[in-house]
């Protein structure tokens, strides 16, 4: 298969920039092509951000999983039953791979889907359902096909780590910040499935039934979320050294597997406690690899869009793919020389002589070659009688420092080895 | 394929550890069962971490590339030309999939060896070559596939990592460090290849040819290391926001691929700068994606034998894996039902009713159900005079604690709603 022809079903931001990918699809790195088939949502007239006109529209999510001319089913109705299942079963009735976002669909089908796909020897994918732009589905079914796992946990609701990180940045109370996330788009109108815990448990469950070769039963997670949690025991629990998240968390416990969403109180040094705003974060525990950690969006059209693409991307055939994974119809691209040129902030450590005028000296020669000053910082001098010099500068070049070093004015009072190092800021 | 027979040349901590992997397949998640049909190493008689009395040994790495018994040939020579880059070329030519931990051998030509193995249409696969126990070759190729990428940057040799970190947590100079890296076997005894930043450089230039679909070309990659930074660069930097990190980075410019290692001054806010110790992290920027971070450890036996066995789960045919990716053979877990009897320390938070006593009366109500307080912070009344209080416990479980609060001690200077949530440590 060199082309994959996509049927798409449900139109919301993440179809729409699915669709939006796939007309880049010539900066992507996808084995092979991609065209679109058939689409379909609920309502086919509403403003979009992107033309639909052109792609044939289908009567309902069923027609596209069942058109002779789509290969590859694409689910991003939502919902854990109606159309959404009614669809995807059809899809992998027929013998065609399914691509989905929807956490509700697996977290509670994902086990009797899973033996239909098997049945069809069919892939059922739903890297998107799970953390978003975070390719943790794929990680932890493949590239850590090789480790034991013994937990797995994260911070799988963006939303409600907004409200918590909010909520104590801010000083205000839970109301409030949640009616600023709706007006954000941060959270829905109804918030229930975020800020019960519901939909990081039904990523949970799904990780937890990858992870641990296990039958996923949602009924056996214990959900609690974030709506109970005031100000007041952020500001207490943040001066007693903790930060409460929302936490996922999936376990061995006596070789069966123990799944729970709830508010913990994580000390501050905890690699979860750091991740504020609506990032999410995976962390996973097992033998013999310790510990990796994926950070990422947990969310957004664009992420979530990107996901789905990730698993589009799996169903080509042949299975053996370029080392480098390049193919043909990629850009080409070159390495290049590196460039001296590049302009950045620099870090200038040099030792000073114990002269009068020593700094003007030196800021003189910097000058001259339009190198300026942004932070400076002398220390006392040391038993060599040379004092310890730091510079941050503005934006300039490698060679103009080096140059402005060359000048007497700045040979004349440095003693020793200069240290030059790059500035990287932190956006 | 339902069994691959390996053929593993090279049997240093890595070999080992993959071989007592193999012996422990039934307990991870491989698609198929794996037998080892050879193996070879420079010397055959040493003191190893595994007994590998029973595998056939061959007198060479290119008898075991060739071995018609060996379904995938395992090189963990090491080395970018001799024997490691000879039995790859034999065992690719042989039509026979290769999986390497080889940095050196890929960077230097891995674009030939690709060539070979899309020729003979297998997988040369070498997850491992780039940061140890981090899954990122396969996430940057496969997952995010569907991601334009700008850049790429991350902490890749754990050496150098080390060595800065440790300089200025310790207030130690660079020859003290290093020689104590080389003691504890975090440095080899020639620490050229990671401190002059040339491992580093391998695998920037590796994960370059990826993200931007690149021809790879070493020679053009900037080279620099950690060998001139001093603790008074360090520390300097420290003062004045920055911490020194030996950064590798791909990135796009003009089109073409600029790839470079150096030490960079990173804003304490960077993701990368409060990496410390010998953990590597990648960062990926990219449209419509935004930044994917993976963590993990970048080196050490483990963690590069599972990454290695990640890459062989990736051989076994057909391509189609179930949707969970548990096979038949794997051990078969349910999902338990959570229990409240779990002990852990807990966050309590009350408001107490301004009587004399009160916290006696609580903490007599706790004791009385075995609940012993390690922090406790009582803070100034509110406007209703109830004074918020929290308390840190040592391990309990929640139902004991629920219990001691319905006692009347506790009922009776308790003032509106609790709040409980469980503590987890750092470590």
């Amino acid at each position: 298969m060199t082309t994959i022809r996509l049927g798409i079903a449900g139109l919301g931001h993440v179809g729409c920039g699915l669709i939006d990918l796939v007309a880049k699809q010539r900066q992507l790195r996808l084995p092979g092509t991609l065209s679109i088939s058939a689409i379909t949502a609920r309502t086919k007239d509403k403003p979009r951000s992107v033309d639909i006109s052109s792609y044939k529209w289908a009567a309902s999510p069923v027609e596209v999983a069942t058109d002779p001319d789509v290969d590859v089913f694409v689910e991003l109705i939502g919902g854990s039953d109606g159309p959404a299942k009614e669809a995807v079963e059809a899809a992998l009735k027929a013998g065609k791979p399914v691509v989905t976002a929807n956490k509700a669909l697996i977290a509670a089908h994902g086990q009797s889907l899973g033996v239909l796909a098997e049945a069809g020897n069919v892939d059922l994918l739903f890297e998107a359902a799970v953390a978003g732009g975070i390719p943790i589905v794929r990680v932890l079914r493949d590239s850590l096909a090789g480790i034991m796992v013994d937990r797995i946990s994260g911070i799988l609701n963006g939303t409600c780590n907004f409200l918590l990180s909010e909520m104590l940045a801010t000083g205000r109370a839970y109301s409030d910040v949640l009616a600023e996330a709706q007006r954000l788009g941060y959270a829905e109108a109804d918030p229930y499935l975020d800020v019960s815990g519901m939909d990081a448990a039904h990523k949970a469950a799904i990780l937890s039934a990858i992870a641990f070769s296990a039958d996923l039963d949602f009924d056996k997670v214990a959900v609690s979320g974030v709506d109970s949690i005031t100000l007041l025991d952020l500001q207490l629990a943040d001066r007693l050294g903790y930060r409460i998240k929302l936490i996922a968390e999936g376990k061995l416990e006596g070789g069966k597997v123990v799944c729970r969403v709830e508010t913990k109180a994580l000390e501050k040094a905890h690699p979860l406690a750091g991740v504020d705003g609506s990032l999410n974060m995976v962390h996973v525990e097992g033998d013999p690899v310790g510990a990796v950690t994926l950070t990422g969006p947990g969310a957004g059209a664009g992420p979530t869009a990107s996901a789905v693409m990730g698993d589009i991307a799996k169903i080509f055939r042949p299975g053996v793919r370029p080392p480098f994974g390049r193919a043909d119809h990629h850009v080409r691209r070159t390495f290049s020389e590196v460039s001296d040129e590049e302009r950045s902030s620099w870090f200038l450590r040099v030792r000073l002589a114990d002269k009068s005028g020593a700094i003007a000296s030196l800021s003189e020669a910097l000058a001259q070659h339009k190198v300026s000053i942004d932070k400076l910082l002398q220390d006392s001098a040391g038993s060599d009688g040379a004092a310890p010099l730091a510079i941050v500068t503005h934006q300039t070049t490698r060679q103009e420092i080096e140059r402005a070093l060359e000048m007497p004015a700045a040979k004349d009072v440095i003693v020793g080895d200069v240290q030059l190092v790059r500035i990287e800021t932190a956006d």
